[in-house]
């Protein structure tokens, strides 16, 4: 299997960005993305795009308004969708697209409108990622869905809502260090802890914000990368895990099962275990998230997420920094943007290009990991810097 | 580059399925298939879903659905899409997933709920494949597209209403003799022309279907294909291409240039040339798509489809018999499962097991041709049997 490198990246500003279209985001992420390669659009030979909802979109085929805008026809571009884990299933296809020798020169483009509509709608087209006739119509969301997953994390393994504080103030820490993140401001463990109840354990600052935003990366074979790139970051694992629709179905609250399998695919592929990785963002939508993936991932013991926090492992310096890009927590979740704009992190941090104090020393090895509703779809990929 | 390989087909019937919810069509399809195949869902390693529409299956992540009904996880699944064009979208990746190794036998699902909503709903649903922001605001919805692109087509070469009608009667014949069609009768040229108006010059019996369907197959590496299936149909050219959102800012409104695009990436990378197609399935979403399709994919020069229709050259028996399945016509046209069904159709037709009197004698090559939108997309994609 010939190897597949990232030659460029690029991602828009994260935020509130009643300034652009999701046309708009996409190409500022776009434009990125094709400078830092050095090439132009004309040797890109195929395009995938992840915009996760059609309905915050307002088209059946939100992926035409991109390829329109850029100019990109006549050559090959679709959309991929797996909810808020589409921008990973956007990489997954961007390298399937490269190993299967279809096109050598791949654009991956994810994209998410949200602010155009109220937090209220949002809010129901997020909750619609779960079970629509079992959970849904009695009044589940996804912070309903989380709380129920932090009570049984609490309850079985003495986590506690200071610790769920404690990922935000970490997260909000790095956040406010990044140029592209939604919400740049340093919280503290008091500010966290008193803001208001949103669904019980949870409160406003365990939950990541609405944004909007794009991010893209280029991949390439390894003759071409090597052309186009001295140092490609290569992508050397790729996991995907599935489970039941409904929350009440699985088989242990604390675990998000379809984690664990795409890592356990992940970490075989790249022939790496968990220790081995130098930095990772993680799929942290709500501060609980956080603790369960630094579990589900392997980092630490089962029911040691909290204790790994608490003690600032996660930090830079400690055993594994993580999501020292803010996480979704501050950086924002455009949905269909989370999965590349997580690939563009990894990258920057394996490049060295992490600036602003936020660069973890020689990283080599790095790990995204990417969520899809409350645990249906999960996608974690490993990146190596040779 | 490893052949990729299908060994397995199944398709529900299509139609106004109120007995039947989206996972239970694709469960339907999805049986049909590995019964085929003559394997478990056990040996199935990832599986890639078509829904085109979130709205229509009231969800976020609609692939989740299917995966939970079918008790899928933990292993690989996402959604693709690219509206109307959505299941070759799903054909395309499922062939990626096999050709670059990541999974050896992989289930390709395609389906669509579409008779739940209102037809007004349904039709407001896929107007906004068209460009949201300069067409669909002002009334297009796909029967006005279309009858654009007829009107062109009549004043640019001569096509005549009769014509259009003649591929109504065909698709319906053949249609008429397909048990999974949704409407299984023969029609007269009469009452096709005299029926009524829905978008000048567009009659009712010129638009195809609102349905319900789901179809499955199974793709598997060449190695395994052969273990499985002593004469499977591969998949040996794959092309997709895409258009412009606005159809006014298209080169010529009686050529779909994203169709020329895909056959030619398609008839390069199988190897052929238009002449040696055995039977094909085309996307005759109204009867003058059907028309147009003839010319793009080089079945006849430009500006003489309605001759070949007239001349009953795409019957059997002709020079290349299209859509003895009845076409999205009479067949019917769950956006999702479409690209998929054709997929099912050529593997009979290559097969020989097209039965009821619309197989076609020694068919060794079989076309594809789906379009999403009014051809923002269009995907082709050549089949061979050894």
């Amino acid at each position: 299997m010939d190897k597949v490198g990232i030659i460029g990246i690029g991602q828009s500003r994260f935020g509130q960005r009643s300034d652009a279209s999701l046309r708009e985001l996409a190409f500022e992420a776009v434009k990125g993305a094709l400078t830092d390669a050095g090439i132009t659009l004309d040797e890109v030979k195929a395009m995938v795009v992840s915009v996760a909802s059609d309905e915050l979109s307002f088209a059946l085929q939100p992926s035409s308004q991109i390829v329109d805008y850029l100019n990109f026809y006549p050559k090959p571009s679709f959309r991929v969708e797996g909810a808020c884990a589409s921008g990973s299933m956007a990489v997954r296809t961007g390298w399937m697209t490269v190993a299967s020798g279809l096109a050598d020169v791949v654009l991956v483009v994810g994209a998410e409108k949200m602010t155009e509509v109220s937090t209220a709608a949002v809010t129901d087209v997020l909750g619609r990622a779960g079970d629509f006739i079992w959970e849904y119509p009695f009044g589940m969301t996804f912070p309903g869905y989380y709380a129920l997953i932090a009570r049984a994390h609490m309850a079985k393994y003495g986590t506690t809502e200071e610790q769920l504080g404690m990922v935000a103030v970490k997260n909000h820490h790095y956040g406010a260090l990044n140029p592209y993140a939604h919400m740049r401001k340093e919280i503290t463990l008091e500010k966290a802890l008193s803001s208001r109840t949103v669904a019980d354990p949870l409160k406003l600052y365990d939950c990541c914000l609405i944004s909007d935003g794009a991010a893209a990366i280029v991949l390439a074979s390894e003759k071409l990368a090597k052309r186009f790139n001295n140092d490609p970051v290569w992508i050397t694992g790729l996991g995907l895990g599935t489970d039941t629709l409904s929350l009440m179905d699985r088989r242990d609250l604390t675990t998000i099962d379809a984690t664990v399998e795409a890592a356990q695919q992940a970490y075989t592929m790249a022939g790496i275990e968990p220790r081995d990785v130098d930095v990772a963002v993680v799929h942290d939508c709500f501060t609980i998230a956080e603790i369960v993936a630094y579990e589900d991932l392997g980092f630490c013991k089962k029911g040691e997420g909290g204790k790994m926090i608490e003690e600032k492992r996660t930090y830079i310096g400690g055993d594994i920094p993580v999501n020292v890009d803010g996480g979704l927590k501050s950086k924002g979740h455009p949905i269909g943007a989370t999965g590349v704009a997580m690939a563009v992190e990894i990258t920057k941090q394996l490049r060295g290009e992490a600036d602003h104090g936020r660069q973890v020393p020689n990283a080599r090895i790095g790990l995204s990991h990417n969520v899809g509703g409350n645990g249906q779809h999960s996608a974690v990929h490993i990146f190596r810097r040779d």
